[in-house]
């Protein structure tokens, strides 16, 4: 079994080495040449210099799996696929793209005879020792080829992936998933915070999240992580209370607001994303020149 | 037609010039003798030189108007009054108290033979020239006692006053109100901003506040007020994005916990006060590093 | 000045009504050949039997404006008119069109030597009375030739319509009105639930409208228009809780979203619509089961 | 060691279980002698047929653990644990009590010579098998007597249990705990809601929450439990969407805006329940006619 994998990032490159040491073929292609070389030489991995090469290393029917940043960069390798793969082959885009985008490439790699399979991929950093969670939108037939690459990736062959329907199945899931991911946080955070808050108790809030992990209702993954990284620092005065956002998470709330459905959680831990980024700031002006306008209430000036 | 006034600050000091302008005689109270003696001078206010004296200077049945913080000051005072007036007096508080105890001090008042007037009072700093609105909770007969001076109070005799219930009641309508105040100004907010984030169209805030006063489904006097100051300085950028909040809409928000009637729009609104005082910098703080521990997202380091 | 409208429904037949009123020339055409007779009989409208034939009884430069719900009905007829149109013609849109599709509409109208304007629209069933707010995008020589329009549907000539920007920029603005708007409303209806929940008061909840109108900080428009509703009726026990939206308030959080811009009193205000349509019951449900899963709580069967 | 259990409902008589399954001896007080008699059958529980019987059947210095509903229950079996035990004895309670009413219960108790010890405890009808997650406040000698018992409720000795603070710290943090819960679950609920309502995509949601809960990023107990209940019904079609709340969630929002710090999800999560249960209706039919005041648009009536 041969895979063709472009995109050698934080997640493809830790992707080629799960592959790896499942015993799988990979064709490996970054940009960055070192890159390409260095994990060629780390894991075994077969180097392609180019697109073109590695769709000459791989043999028909050939699977390609895309593991680039959604929008251009996503856009145009699978644009160039398109001319280079043979009907048969099946492209896969393992990245952050929107459902309804994958949904139309699915549509217009019909058109060339490739099969396409749209997989949503959680599991961050921890990916390569935990295995990741995969979701998987596509044709029957196209996901049969793809299965013994998700089973390697997946924490067991059997468990952490999934075909959840036809196209844009697999990235409507993922970004749910995210949507779901950040009303989690957010909960979590606006509770330890309260907790810092309670300054009377003093609490130690790497104790509590450590507690919590055993037995509570509360238990999760996130909270694992959470206990750990409290546990070397539960100040976080060094840190900027920046958060960005990566995309999925609007698009989740968009969805909400398209279906009519209430997700009012989801679209509340993405403003707080916003507001905690200064964005804000002109409304909370608004609001304070306001009261001064009823109230006379004194207006903070900038320094 | 004579009522004493204690606390002469920005609200009971243009109380006291709206009731001399209706031709009341008004026995007026400040601390600050300075303040007291200025506003003899210019409204013909009989000065009292104690809260004794201002109980000395009127007839019985005695109305005497508490116009003070809510907290400690008004229920040091109120206790003094309460050794002071006689039965059948009545004793108003026309400031920001909570409800439930003025439903308290309605019950004290009463053991000791004295009538209570809780007076819930809107209309800022424009009060003076356009009348107050003023909701009113106590029993039947002290109302009427008051009427004179809500009569001069509001924008005129037969409107802008309301008898709302028995006592708690004028504060609690006022409470509401304020919590629906809190609402409307995070919309005219969150609605200016969106306007001003899109550069593309670079529009012109004070001309559209101004336009939305005519006509518009929106138009209100937050919304006369937001065209005023937008028309001296729609940047705001002297001014601090910070907003404080002055208990009436903390209340509402309890209130609608306790009653599990959902307030959605008016929590929301409270929170983004809060946070925008960077009371929500530590849940950001940790939502940052929640992302770097799942998907090695970069965290901002404080310079 | 002669003007064609194309839509004589609620909004477009009661802007025929007020620019008659002002003396102004319209040529009138709904597809209902009755309600164009009609509307002719009653204000000197100058029926139009097509839309050719709105054309041909215009002047050139001609003015045409659509009142036509958005979408399909809309996209039809500027199409057919952007055929029949002459160059230096103008055509206007006064629907509730998203701006996005203004911007493409001007680009095509463009294309085809036409002059566009969007023109967002509020005031409702009371504009004929009161008079319309008007929002408008588009070129100033454009914008010029709608003038004499604008200025007879406005509350008076040089209030209540502005040029807001370029193309876009009408609608855009309306869009966000509407945003306030739910927000605006959401904090009210909140507001007298609370109070109507607060059972102990046994408040009037008509009495409070109204006494709030007259110079407490939440008057408004709106305010007007639920004191006139609750003043017949204040149980209200007739009506389903039960909540439709037009489009642009879920625009609005979309354009929220996208421009990274926290607007978080604009979605909840529109979550707590889809919940008032049952959207959210699914979500309950799920709610239901997990708090039977890990406490054992009951859930209730439904009948 | 030998402990007094007071209250074998679902929670308590779970605990007396898991301790005795420890090799612990437990005095154990039922109202219901049925209860009692049966649990002693059952575990060799020491059953006592009164308060004053669980008391004569301890060895000093005694540990007492309340397992009863927060409020009445509670307070009157405090207050009678009050008289009878001596001075050097240990009152815990485990139950739903607000962290208020512990920090002044530890007072009143610490009067009496005896030490108070506030257990939050979560684990909920899987804490049997699984064990307790245990959030402790008092003091240290306190907690120290109370210690063993502890180790055998918690999932291990050395984890699941944390002495949080001082008295309060315990109930305080079990608060904040269900807190985070609520935004939580309603995250998960509406994540799912996103999912069913897709319905072009069919997906099967057990298969996703089962998928899910290897290697996702949102993997945790509540998701465990949610798949087991899809997987046996993920229609829920026979469930009322009707939500309960137990009141800690409630005072964790509360305590959001006693502080003044932002629990936007918290809060969120909290109305959404509300609503579940009908009571945002009032609201949504004043919205309902609003938008009929101003837009003639029309109302539902009720069947």
């Amino acid at each position: 079994m041969k895979i063709g994998m472009v995109g050698l990032g934080r997640m493809g490159g830790n992707m080629v080495r799960r592959m790896r040491r499942a015993g799988l073929e990979v064709v490996g292609y970054s940009r960055e040449a070192e890159v390409n070389r260095k994990l060629a030489d780390e894991t075994g991995m077969i180097p392609a210099d180019s697109l073109k090469d590695v769709v000459a290393k791989l043999d028909a029917p050939r699977v390609v799996w895309l593991m680039l940043p959604a929008g251009e960069a996503t856009d145009a390798v699978a644009e160039q696929m398109k001319q280079m793969l043979q009907p048969g082959d099946v492209l896969v885009d393992g990245g952050n793209s929107h459902y309804k985008d994958s949904q139309l490439r699915a549509i217009e790699m019909k058109s060339a005879g490739l099969s396409f399979v749209d997989v949503g991929t959680s599991g961050g950093v921890w990916g390569l020792a935990n295995g990741y969670s995969l979701m998987v939108g596509g044709e029957k037939e196209a996901v049969a080829h793809v299965q013994p690459f998700l089973e390697a990736l997946a924490p067991a062959p059997d468990q952490g992936w999934l075909h959840c329907g036809p196209n844009g199945a697999g990235h409507f899931t993922k970004m749910v998933h995210n949507g779901i991911e950040y009303g989690m946080m957010q909960a979590y955070a606006e509770g330890f915070a309260l907790m810092k808050g309670k300054t009377e108790f003093d609490m130690d809030l790497a104790a509590i999240a450590e507690v919590w992990r055993n037995g509570s209702v509360v238990r999760s993954w996130l909270l694992d992580l959470t206990a750990d990284f409290l546990s070397k620092d539960q100040q976080l005065d060094a840190i900027e209370p920046f958060v960005t956002d990566s995309g999925e998470g609007r698009w989740t709330v968009i969805e909400s607001v398209e279906q009519g459905m209430p997700a009012p959680v989801m679209a509340t831990a993405l403003m707080a994303r916003f507001a905690s980024r200064g964005e804000g700031d002109f409304a909370s002006r608004m609001l304070a020149m306001m009261r001064n306008g009823f109230g006379g209430h004194a207006v903070k000036q900038r320094g």
